[in-house]
């Protein structure tokens, strides 16, 4: 079978393997999409070389059906269309014990900590497996986790109908956050410097504030009649949006952190405090999360063909890395078995 | 009547003033003791000249009876014991609408934005006062503000019992959340660098990390079994403090800060993403906070006695913030009625 894989210094090289058999508990999976996101990004940029075991086999955005099965395993079948949610736990940290298993101290992130989805067969344990609805197209599909991200990042926010939120930051987990965020009845705005993106944004019907072209502090004000936002998601990864997210929150309001901020930011504690604000961390997700996300997938609530720029065959993926880190996609599916 | 007034550049004077005469709605209190707190140390700093009047008689905890009544007052008579919850809000901005009236967008903080209790007689609006049960001493009951804001402090945290909770900065306000986190059954650290501070602060019962001497992350992993504080607050307004607190965090645990920042801090975002921290805000009180701080003090939970330094004479209010602002006294109030 071919894999894509990671083997330092920015490269990547399409190579032959051996499909590793399912042990019992394990299930085989044919990988139909598997999407590339920022977190490929950065381990093909060596900034996770001390994370990653090279030649690494990554992607963890999948879509695909069973190939075949391991011993002991009766909820599936060969044939099944599937995705992964690509967590492992230990179970037993502190963590995991206080029910928090999702971000146990000792998780393995499959497709980072252990082989991906970038091999044509994948093999998984069967706890990983969610379903997905039969008739649901796997280009679709492989969009589950980066919805399932958004679902988390929503729900940890507690926002309600009628709330006011704000994006900061409109790629693709921003996009998602909005579209999650206005299904469970929030009026959105996303800010966004890039034009393009914005206009994209637009299409989708939400609103958008320019942060170089007009004052957002001011625009989150009148459009809130002078509260601030309810909730405000931090999705770009800036020091200066970070820097600025407070101000556009209300009294009591939440900042939910999604984006990575490697190095530390400044935040304006004066202004927590004076409004009492909460500045909530938000990770992964939990399998409620990740079959919400299929729901959403199945419902049509998520601009799937939208986001998706372009699929590309398995030795496409520089091209579609420089596309994507140039602005030219919003997303990219590797179509890993092949079809198109 | 004497009142003791800021007017400006380190400078307070005592003086004559005519007492205010309680309109409809208002009470004249005899103040008895008014405590001085790290805010009126900014105030005389000159930090808030942009906000205060001067001259300005500030002071804001306090204890007292009641002098006279204006019209419409039916359920307090001279000579009820009071203290004063110093809060005034507009109750119509969107912060109050949305129940928060605590924390006001237009909140009128009564010695600070408006004359306070460092006058023999002080009036306020009815609305203000807090019943103190028959026998308190009305020295204990100056603490009612500064207790208050424990409880506001440790009720916004969530904590409950059994948690582990670490407490950075054994101020005054540290030692009351620390009090008021064990009375709420917590198990409680403090980490203070003084070593006179911290053997008052073990000889009441908590623990203590000096945090020159020994890595406070370590110490406190080793405390929590390896999970991390369920509650860590922030009280010493320090940046180093700040950027290291998150360290201290379960999954899922929180942050709560109660100290000032006047200028952004670094925030280790990376872990508040990793561990899904919280972290929050917390501002004054709630007029719950400040009932309940009245019977921890009428119950004896708070150790009123080692926290009063000493009570001065309402001129000897400069020498005492001599002492403060050295670390030669945790908490001291005026006599402002001349009482000792």
């Amino acid at each position: 079978m071919r894999t894509a894989v990671y083997i330092g210094d920015h490269n990547i090289e399409t190579v032959e393997a051996v499909p590793v058999r399912p042990e019992r508990g394990q299930v085989q999976i044919a990988v139909a999409y598997t999407g590339l996101c920022g977190t490929d990004l950065h381990i093909i940029h060596g900034s996770m070389d001390g994370r990653v075991t090279r030649p690494l086999a990554f992607g963890h955005e999948m879509s695909g059906t069973i190939a075949a099965i391991g011993e002991g395993i009766t909820e599936w079948a060969v044939g099944d269309a599937v995705t992964v949610m690509p967590l492992e736990w230990d179970g037993t940290c502190p963590a995991c014990l206080a029910g928090n298993s999702h971000i146990c101290q000792n998780l393995v992130f499959v497709g980072i900590d252990s082989p991906g989805s970038l091999q044509e067969l994948w093999t998984v344990p069967a706890d990983l497996l969610v379903r997905l609805p039969s008739g649901m197209s796997l280009s679709h599909a492989a969009l589950a986790e980066p919805v399932a991200v958004a679902v988390h990042d929503v729900r940890r926010s507690e926002l309600t109908t009628g709330d006011k939120v704000v994006v900061i930051g409109g790629g693709p987990i921003g996009v998602l956050i909005a579209t999650v965020a206005r299904h469970a009845g929030a009026e959105v705005a996303v800010i966004e410097p890039e034009a393009g993106r914005r206009a994209q944004i637009e299409e989708l019907g939400f609103a958008t504030v320019d942060p170089r072209g007009e004052d957002q502090v001011q625009w989150v004000e009148r459009w809130t009649d002078g509260a601030g936002a309810d909730v405000v998601f931090e999705v770009s990864g800036a020091a200066q949006a970070v820097l600025g997210a407070t101000a556009l929150a209300k009294v009591r309001g939440t900042l939910v952190v999604v984006a990575i901020h490697p190095v530390p930011r400044e935040i304006d504690l004066q202004r927590l405090f004076w409004r009492e604000l909460r500045i909530l961390g938000a990770r992964v997700y939990q399998r409620t999360d990740f079959e919400e996300a299929v729901r959403l997938l199945g419902d049509g609530v998520i601009p799937a063909d939208e986001l998706i720029s372009r699929i590309v065959p398995l030795d496409g993926i520089p091209a579609a890395i420089d596309d994507l880190e140039n602005g030219r996609a919003l997303k990219v599916l590797v179509a890993v078995g092949g079809e198109q």
